[in-house]
């Protein structure tokens, strides 16, 4: 395998940090990853020698930064293998993008008794834009309920799709077990629009919006190894043609009078503002530091990861996995009898290994496996196996304590 | 005074760059602003060594990121004189902030025929969202002009205000003459809530929203020498005890379940997702270090950069200064007969002066002064006199090149 693990925690300096005088052991990627040193470094550039505003200035360094911003697009066009570049729309993250679809694409057009049928593996970032179209025009939820393993079959979700059925709101990849969900599959089984959150999918596995056949797909740049407040979401001409405006102010217009406002083409005209230039400037530079390492590559080292992490998980009878479907990234959200999850997050902490306990903006799924909070370990491509080893060393202790 | 420019200088460095051969002259920091080695410094340490997602960890690293975080919301408090720090809602920058007023706050109260006051100096972030509520639910939307010096008696605009009238919307400070409003006026005028748009005010005046006496007040990070993707709105807590939320997420939400949603108290009630963690600690930097230079001094050091700026630029007959109120900031919006805006601005670039041209995203503005576009020099803290010189020079050879 070209994938050299040690290579690219090198380039992680966070990493070679101690915490609590231990190595640190990040398994908190799940809720954001950590930066490379070139994502770092770009940002430190644009700031401390090619900074300006972009779009609407001629000077040179407006030109500059204009260039290093809008590259951004192609990239993501790239990473997303987006038939065209102004399907990419700019976000502060995947919950902005799914609010932009909730606004401008639903609100206007579902009325009350349509429905929106959602898994409830999803993150409150695709729960709450649908609930406030329930509270505030009528809009009826749907809720599909994965397998006890946490699996979520497209047959089952498809079966929930009726005549009144306006959209399909689906994740990519649970926050919380991990589960894969086949979204080509669900999107191949019906003609209702699918938006898929990738806010997970989008960082573990190669995504490719063209062939999975959806026409929303939203992620989140602190994730994919960017900066904060970047991001986007791709959304397919046919869907952006009828979306109105979302957010109102500059570069997302055409011409303002006191009177009239005609709006700019897409993407641009879902764009108000002064965007996250030097945020998605980073993010252009994770993901392609994310495609120079193949994301098949690392999806490959994460299978191994997951598959190791698993097996031990498995080995000890005291530990739940809530969720430990077949066809997973490597995420565990671990309980354990007698031991609060926040305990279990508290003493893995002094040992320097990060989980995180709560949980996890998922509690329609939390509810649905019957706990309050789970410890959960999510893994990333620059954890290893000493580092599952550390994890189940730390929940040994942990046993020891709490027996 | 103990404003000391060539040390405040010496923090920016961009500012010691060349551009095309020459020493940048920068003067659009009316479209953004430099950032000081503090904030940049700040930025890469926050994603090198403390670097978490916030709020719902409970491991050193994400403590640490969240205390890092939260602690510019009391700055950012400071900064404005906020009664309650929780009247502050981080936002991606102004456009965010007065959308989010829009949506939240106007869009469920406003009904046909309601009237919104707004001037027309104002930018297009602070217009097209009232576009939306005019073209969406039939509000209406009522101008108030400037006088031709550009300057807005607070009194003509009370004037427009009536029973219907159920917002004013107004700059603190035009980003395309630097008008100075006198918004404390306004509000004393009338019971009608006061909306301010602050992206330049907060930047080159201080700022006390208690005495101002309105309800709204944005600001946008980037223009206050702070990160990409920053900024805050500051809402009375009684205006906030009125609005509904906007985005939907995570943070944002006490319990979410299949059927109910239970939303957080203010501020987090506002804050739908991963916030711009790394953004909002470069703008606390960036707020202390202003706070820490003191904004009368910021202030001061900019009155006398005006105040040379329009001395020389009266000097120059063929020059106009479109709308040179007495009370301004110093920025200048130049025209010249027979050079278009743009070919100013190139010409200024070829000489490392960056100026910008266009509409500033204020075309009623521009039509109101009978002009297609501006060449606007922007004058921030960092600036000189000798830079004013500069730009006059160039102003000059431009005139030889087209006379």
């Amino acid at each position: 395998m070209s994938f050299d693990v040690d290579k690219v925690r090198a380039d992680f300096p966070i990493l070679s940090r101690q915490v609590n005088g231990r190595p640190l052991v990040y398994l908190d990627s799940g809720a954001s990853s950590q930066k490379p040193q070139q994502v770092i470094e770009a940002v430190t550039r644009a700031y401390a020698s090619e900074y300006a505003n972009v779009h609407r200035g001629l000077h040179f360094l407006s030109n500059l930064a204009t260039e290093n911003y809008e590259r951004v697009r192609a990239i993501i066009a790239r990473f997303l293998n987006a038939p065209h570049e102004d399907e990419v729309i700019f976000t502060s993250g995947a919950t902005e993008g799914i609010n932009l679809v909730s606004y401008a694409w639903a609100a206007p057009r579902l009325q009350a008794g349509d429905e929106i049928v959602l898994s409830v593996l999803e993150h409150h970032a695709n729960i709450v834009p649908w609930h406030f179209l329930r509270e505030r025009q009528g809009v009826v939820l749907k809720w599909v309920e994965p397998e006890p393993d946490g699996s979520l079959p497209p047959e089952k979700l498809l079966a929930a799709v009726g005549p009144k059925t306006k959209l399909i709101a689906v994740t990519h990849m649970s926050n919380v077990t991990g589960t894969v969900v086949d979204v080509a599959a669900i999107a191949r089984g019906t003609d209702v629009p699918v938006l898929v959150d990738g806010s997970q999918g989008a960082v573990h596995m190669p995504v490719d919006v063209a062939a999975l056949g959806v026409d929303f797909y939203s992620i989140t740049g602190h994730k994919l190894y960017g900066p904060s407040g970047s991001g986007a979401i791709w959304i397919s001409r046919e869907r952006q043609a009828q979306m109105r405006p979302f957010m109102g102010g500059g570069d997302m217009i055409r011409t303002v009078s006191r009177d009239t406002v005609d709006y700019a083409d897409p993407p641009l005209r879902f764009e108000a503002g002064t965007p996250g230039i030097v945020n998605q400037i980073g993010l252009g530079v994770a993901l392609d530091y994310l495609m120079e390492l193949g994301m098949e590559n690392v999806a490959a080292h994460e299978r191994d990861i997951r598959d190791y992490a698993r097996d031990r998980l498995r080995s000890l009878n005291w530990i739940s996995v809530q969720g430990d479907a077949a066809d997973k990234g490597a995420i565990f959200s671990l309980t354990m009898q007698g031991a609060h999850a926040h305990d279990i997050s508290t003493i893995l902490d002094k040992r320097g290994i990060a989980v995180r306990a709560g949980t996890h903006c998922a509690m329609p799924l939390l509810d649905f496996f019957g706990v309050s909070a789970t410890a959960r370990a999510s893994f990333a491509m620059y954890n290893t196996r000493a580092e599952v080893d550390a994890l189940i060393d730390g929940l040994t202790f942990c046993r020891e304590l709490f027996a």
